[in-house]
């Protein structure tokens, strides 16, 4: 028996061949509408609704760096990525449970602080925490939320569904979460620097941090588009095929593609990329573009929706048409601001945990 | 402010302090039926069952070790000590999620046997795995499961409900699993001597364990008491109160009395203890009654059952009965073979993760 190491196959490669394995499980309950391969799996419970689920794994040094997060932040970050994933599926979300692993190291007020940033996100988003579990962990802190959500069936929205001719919408601004973090990288870089050397810690470098203020909190603390669900669910907009930008533009355009069997050309210059993310870029000497391709942790909605529905959408400013789905032998085009074509199926992009091919 | 180590109010005080914080989050769903404090959390959801839902994580080094843990047994585990939670609430399982942090030490092929044994489980249990998340981890192995489940409202049971002179009632053997794990960490000590001298490993010792299979079957393959469930269903039989044993008999007990507001007596001589842990206490020169009490990880059924009921369960032989509950009052007591009796409120007992007073 030969033994593989997972960085060979990737983290998708690997979550292909796990489903495979638990695939035969699917068959036990008729009631199930979704499992493995959406942002949620969907059941029937014989009620008016039915049901979603979704679950999120957070890990120290993988996820989050204490050493820049805030924990009232990272509780609430916790509740809101699975809050979009319940999102991505058109739903509302009902109840998290919330298991947590802790180093003997973290004190009580530190895990405290943990549960008042998931309470205080609960109650923006109108969910309850009903359960969990805790542990000690030998080495880093792990935050595991797993939530439910409902929605009526004929308003459920997969990453399939998505038909040639249908737009290609995306809400809010792109790249704000990968430009925080790289500011927050940098500071983490020179306050471990100016620990090693048993320097203060330079007040300076704190008020530039306050002028990105906005980019520092679409990754510290971003906000799920429960707005948008609940706009959909007003306006009586069902869209074709939904997923929320997690991974990255590119990648989570890729899942809808592969999924609905289409192709997709979009447009760079229709790409909304944060203000602030540019000013960053540039100050960094970095690429907003590529943070709004791939950087990810961004938790917009990307979805389409037939043209003729242009009009229930046009009002709305906080959605941006990138482009048009097409047939998949067309494959997933980006025309950049010189009309130059480049093919986003070749490029990598989004986030890999095992540092795989995507 | 003043830091408190979580050691100092222990695992029962950090989840009492963390309810707290989020109590507040549980208005806002008014469909939930139960939140924090019983096996699974439980709400409406319109369909004719009420759905209940409960989530553990798995930590390696804390509930694990890999050494003397095959990986499919350890897939099969997390399933069922999930499965057992589910059970406790008289409900039967429906769909689990399923994340884990791997190092990237671990070969692929490693985490297709946890997944094989988790879809084994799930395919024995009429269970579908519905989704997860992976995640690279920097240290440990970490598995969280959370697992959905039914059951008609009107035979839903909680820890709350026991009623003085009720029958205190545990289903299936004591004491195996706690047996088997002392056995395996012997084991685990005389292998990593050979290794550190550099001498083989021996099969002396291997032919040993195989004799007490059964203990080392409760510890790595425990199974939950679904069939017990489908036994009150089909009987007719709604606990009055129950919850599953994995802390230990004391601990389990204590938490039906408390939720209940009652006390019990219990006769040590009516205990269930797996004869395979006596043999294996002897030699050891440890306690089977102490591992039954405290040991935990059993997987069994405690519950409790109006004196009325007794022609009900009477032919099941695998259904103890074990004592009386009493009013509050009257405390917690076991009354040991020499007619003694011993105060078990004051007695530990149970396992804490973080080391504090139980």
């Amino acid at each position: 028996m030969s033994f593989k190491p997972i960085s060979e196959i990737g983290e998708f490669g690997l979550i292909e061949r796990l489903s495979k394995i638990v695939a035969p499980s699917l068959g036990n309950t008729p009631a199930l509408v979704e499992g493995i391969g959406d942002d949620c799996a969907v059941y029937r419970t014989g009620g008016p609704s039915v049901q979603v689920a979704t679950t999120d794994l957070l890990v120290e040094q993988v996820h989050f760096d204490l050493l820049t997060t805030p924990m009232h932040h990272l509780g609430s970050k916790a509740i809101s990525v699975n809050v979009s994933d319940v999102c991505a599926m058109n739903a509302l979300p009902e109840y998290a449970l919330v298991s947590i692993a802790v180093p003997r190291s973290v004190p009580v007020e530190m895990v405290e602080q943990l549960y008042s940033g998931m309470a205080h996100a609960a109650s923006r988003y109108g969910l309850a925490i009903a359960g969990g579990d805790t542990s000690s962990s030998p080495s880093g802190l792990v935050i595991s939320v797993t939530m439910t959500g409902k929605v009526a069936e004929e308003r459920l929205t997969f990453r399939k569904g998505a038909r040639p001719g249908d737009m290609v919408c995306v809400s809010g601004r792109l790249g704000g979460s990968a430009a925080g973090l790289k500011l927050l990288m940098r500071e983490r870089a020179i306050m471990l620097d100016l620990l090693r050397n048993n320097e203060p810690y330079d007040k300076e470098v704190m008020a530039e941090l306050h002028d990105y203020s906005e980019a520092i909190r679409c990754h510290l603390l971003p906000e799920a588009r429960v707005d948008l669900v609940r706009f959909f669910h007003e306006s009586g907009i069902v869209p074709t095929s939904m997923i929320d930008v997690s991974d990255g533009l590119t990648s989570d355009l890729r899942h809808i593609c592969r999924r609905s069997g289409v192709g997709a050309h979009i447009d760079e210059g229709r790409i909304p990329i944060l203000a602030e993310a540019r000013t960053i870029a540039d100050e960094l000497q970095d690429d907003a573009l590529a943070w709004a391709l791939a950087g990810g942790e961004d938790y917009q909605l990307l979805f389409t929706l037939p043209k003729e529905r242009y009009g229930d959408i046009e009002g709305n400013r906080e959605i941006s048409v990138l482009g048009e789905i097409m047939p998949e032998e067309e494959g997933m085009l980006l025309t950049d601001l010189f009309g130059m074509t480049i093919d986003l199926d070749e490029s990598t992009g989004g986030f890999d945990h095992f540092g795989g091919a995507n």
